[in-house]
């Protein structure tokens, strides 16, 4: 199977685990439901659900509630991306090519529907088949990757608080290691937890997620540069617009290109003590540096 | 020891966890930390966290974790109320008689200030210094109890879309059921599994916090039409002004009044079993009927 199909028939997978975890439309409120589910289906890439789900099989042919748990991170990305597009923040039109979730449901909606799935995201952590134990775990680590210490929360916040600043690496690195960097290496984490991983491999699989995160951050400010709004599914060039600290600003494109690069060279050496049940995490990673949106 | 100097002390052990809990003011990104405060130590009366440790102190003398737990209620009710009173839903300056969040920090900071709270009681409850089944339990109940479905979200989705409705009995229940019925219910749910409960004590506690939970609405909607801005903290009489479906608006304010009190000689009948252990319960449950704020 080409990285192409495994990647759609992952998606698949997730997308119907998403299906069965999330109310239906005809649940009353009925709106909410419609409107937590038109964000989460908006065409997503799974990107962290699919990680998780890779690294759980690094670790163990078998992990009893990995997709559930899996989908507990895109629970948890999507409401961040309905949030950071109010008005309020980001104030985006458009994501993935559709209209945003305010824009179809009203401000109100979007934020009430976004606390929704956040909420639920730990609710389906909680109701996981699995171990107790496993599932403490996975709750902290969620709960810590998306807060505001160190967490997505706090890497939003810092952004915000970032524009317009003079573009210093220091606080690049902080604003990514927290706004998207702690939720993709909590995607790995998840896995390792749900396959139960031993120490080094939860280490190993651990750093693996912080070298992709920070490539996969890379690559987006360079794609918010270069590439246009119709490719990317959303405004471009808004960066530069509201004065944003990134890798471009900070570094130039051709150095930022460089250091992807690096960071992809570096997470495919720590999964070495894996072998070859890491094939597609290997592929997953340089899928990553190379995408065009 | 009077019930006034009771709860002010249980407030005072309320308050001196979550300051524990919550990240200090100075650490980064500082001005999330700020916001989450404020409205963390607003004033609030921190009846939920007190109902609670009280319910665990029904079941047991001692319950680990308990006060912690009692605190994952009030981030929750922080973050609502926070959320709430964004202009995009009820558009409220005051509250407590203080600024709101969004009229402090601005919009963006108190719609991610909510988002943290929120992610923190689950944070807190996955760190709880009991053993994992009980954790999973509580996680499972708080998230069910703020969620879409039947939870806090769900209720407010009901109560804006109920706006302008004809006053009717079966949608009034389905709104204050979910909307501030579940969290109170959740209350006293935690401190009984943090206690060890066994079926038939959670069960009576659950039925007492149902009772109290409606008695408190039905003061809430009473004290909205009665009183005035100051004695409230907030804005009084808006129920009215935005076509809420209120307990007054559906039944009169008499009929209202012997509703509250008749729920709460319910919460006092299905106390009975525990003997001596509730005197506080009763003393809370007639305290919630009684209140003039």
């Amino acid at each position: 199977m080409t990285l192409r199909e495994y990647l759609a028939q992952q998606q698949r997978l997730v997308d119907s685990e998403l299906d069965r975890l999330v109310p239906p439309e005809t649940t009353p409120p009925e709106t909410i439901h419609r409107a937590m589910r038109y964000s989460l289906f908006a065409g997503g890439k799974r990107i962290r659900p699919i990680l998780c789900i890779e690294a759980a099989r690094a670790v163990s042919p078998s992990a009893d509630g990995v997709v559930a748990a899996a989908c507990s991170l895109e629970l948890i990305h999507t409401y961040s991306l309905i949030h950071d597009d109010l008005p309020a923040l980001d104030n985006d039109d458009y994501r993935r090519g559709k209209l945003t979730n305010h824009k179809v449901f009203g401000e109100a909606m979007a934020i009430l529907a976004g606390d929704a799935l956040l909420t639920l995201a730990f609710q389906v952590l909680a109701g996981l088949n699995t171990t107790d134990d496993r599932k403490a775990r996975m709750i902290a680590e969620l709960s810590a990757a998306s807060g505001s210490v160190g967490g997505m929360i706090g890497g939003q916040v810092a952004d915000l608080e970032g524009e317009g600043k003079p573009p210093e690496p220091r606080l690049l690195e902080t604003i990514h290691r927290a706004k998207t960097g702690a939720l993709l290496r909590a995607s790995l984490r998840l896995g390792a937890i749900c396959a139960g991983a031993a120490g080094d491999q939860y280490a190993a699989l651990s750093r693996f997620g912080e070298h992709v995160g920070l490539a996969f951050q890379i690559v987006d400010d360079i794609l918010d540069v270069e590439e246009s709004s119709e490719a990317l599914g959303k405004t471009a060039g808004k960066d530069a617009q509201q004065g944003k600290i990134t890798f471009p600003a900070v570094y130039g494109l051709e150095t930022s290109r460089r250091m992807a690069a690096e960071e992809c060279a570096r997470a495919h050496q720590v999964l070495e003590p894996f072998g070859e049940r890491v094939a597609r995490l290997h592929e997953i990673a340089d899928h990553i540096v190379r995408r065009k949106s």
